[in-house]
């Protein structure tokens, strides 16, 4: 195994090789990093050639697929007939780019997408994503768990794991701002963010029990047997924004949210399930 | 027990009082919807003093505020040495207002908010909230226990329960929305978006995970330790939007929520925890 990439998220994978007994390369452009992976263990290989050289498989963790082609770049002929996996961040497009540049220099390619901290490297409830050649991905599939509880293969198309990290990860920011926006609510009463924490995750819960149904209404395309309506979502808009307002607070960000359900009602959808707000974001006003 | 409004929610808690043995008057603004609960045992006071008058304790369900107190405003008198509870969802002002109403008629009052749908009432896993008077719900806990399975006392202010409903409740369009961008990225892939249902969950699980800690960063007011900075969100935004721009999505309901996080790297806090967005929040530009 090499490990190319020794940043926070790069080193937990080194040791996680490591500490499994897999024989394991790194490589980092600042050398210094490779220091500690060593002391545990792993070989340090200065040029980026002998460390794709040194194994069958590299794992490539940097920032971006821009630093990564800028890693590899001098070591092109080495990949031919080896297997490389990214697993950094990105777009499905960067993804696309990166299948092209690898399978160019003959070698063979799986994308992934790892969906938690450094600190959860390996842990069961773990969840890694992979996209590509599905052979590849089973003949790796056992080492692959070594960093990642559960290990998916989405498809063989090498851009959906960065196309479902988008799609699920996308929840995260207007999650964790519902989230501060309620904090900021009861903190000018002067009660605890902390007093929140068991109700919303409470909440999201009840979130996760309904996706299942709303999911269904999209695949089929059919919104007119709802559990919560967009007229429900609507006839909320001015509390909303009266609550904020009572508490001095910024809610522009939420009326753009608020022109979907609007545009929704304007087109006739009231009545249909608020799934239906899928049909307004396909189609840019 | 007397439920005044007897739409889907109210007729769902009268039910639960008749299965539970409790006796129980009903009154509807449109009788008829009287019936079903006549049929399962409950007596019928077409008269809304009459309704008021017929128990110690009064749970009204109507849409808002306004309504309570439109339905509620002939029967003023009988509520004096009674005690009325009202469930309806609203903002804090209101509750405000309706507590000093019911209050200023010789009622005992506490307001309540049902976090769930009415196929849920009496189920273990549903949250209610109440606030006011503490001896007042102490002394009604275990009938309000019935209709909530989780049945919570939030404090003495009269317009807690209407505050904590909008300081969680305002998580679920945004997560809902971050939900529906994410499944029309996958369908315009011509991939279900049920496929996502069990990643999702698992990333509200993730997101859950981490509240406490962004909880007791609000809490200190210290976001100089973060797991996951302003930067790193403010690096994503433009991943983002041209995620949605590829797919030929709207993606202009995440602007806003882009422009917080340029404020906040504007005022310097992109090495602080995205638990810092509060202070944006607070301080509308
Ligand atoms: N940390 C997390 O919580 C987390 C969670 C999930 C996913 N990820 C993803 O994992 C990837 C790595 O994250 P990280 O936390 O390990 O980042 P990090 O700690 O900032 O490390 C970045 C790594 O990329 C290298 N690098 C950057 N530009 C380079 C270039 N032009 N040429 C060669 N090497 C370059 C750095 O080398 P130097 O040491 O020489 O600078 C370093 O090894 C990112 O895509 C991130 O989104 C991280
Ligand atoms: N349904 C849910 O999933 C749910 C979940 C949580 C909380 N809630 C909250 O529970 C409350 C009731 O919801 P619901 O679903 O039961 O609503 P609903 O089915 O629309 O019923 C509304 C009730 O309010 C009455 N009403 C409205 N205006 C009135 C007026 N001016 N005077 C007298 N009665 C009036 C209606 O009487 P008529 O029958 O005469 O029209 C009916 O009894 C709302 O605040 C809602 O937000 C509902």
């Amino acid at each position: 195994m090499t490990i190319v990439g020794l940043g926070a998220m790069g080193a937990a994978l080194a040791s996680a090789y490591v500490a499994a007994g897999h024989p394991t390369t790194v490589w980092n452009r600042s050398p210094e990093k490779a220091a500690p992976l060593v002391e545990q263990g792993a070989a340090h290989a200065p040029d980026i050639a002998d460390a794709i050289a040194a194994s069958p498989l590299t794992i490539a963790c940097l920032t971006t697929y821009e630093a990564t082609f800028a890693a590899l770049e001098p070591a092109g002929a080495a990949l031919a007939g080896r297997t490389l996996v990214t697993v950094n961040s990105g777009i499905p497009s960067g993804a696309r780019a990166m299948a092209d540049w690898a399978t160019g220099h003959g070698a063979r390619f799986l994308d992934g997408a790892i969906k938690n901290v450094p600190a959860a490297v390996g842990r069961a409830d773990t969840l890694h994503y992979y996209s590509g050649d599905r052979a590849l991905f089973d003949e790796h599939e056992a080492t692959l768990r070594v960093i990642g509880g559960d290990t998916v293969h989405l498809g063989t198309e090498p851009d959906l794991a960065a196309l479902y990290e988008s799609a699920v990860g996308g929840t995260l920011l207007p999650a964790l701002l519902g989230f501060f926006q309620g904090a900021a609510l009861v903190t000018a009463r002067g009660l605890e963010a902390s007093t929140l924490v068991p109700y919303t995750t409470k909440w999201l819960e009840m979130i996760s029990s309904v996706l299942p149904h709303l999911a269904a209404e999209i695949d089929r395309g059919s919104y007119d047997d709802p559990q919560s309506s967009i007229g429900i979502f609507h006839a909320g808009i001015a509390d909303e924004a009266e609550v904020a307002a009572e508490a001095g607070l910024d809610g522009r960000w939420l009326e753009p949210m608020h022109a979907l359900l609007e545009r929704a009602v304007a087109e006739g959808r009231a009545e249909q399930s608020i799934a239906a707000l899928v049909e307004v974001l396909r189609k840019p006003a």
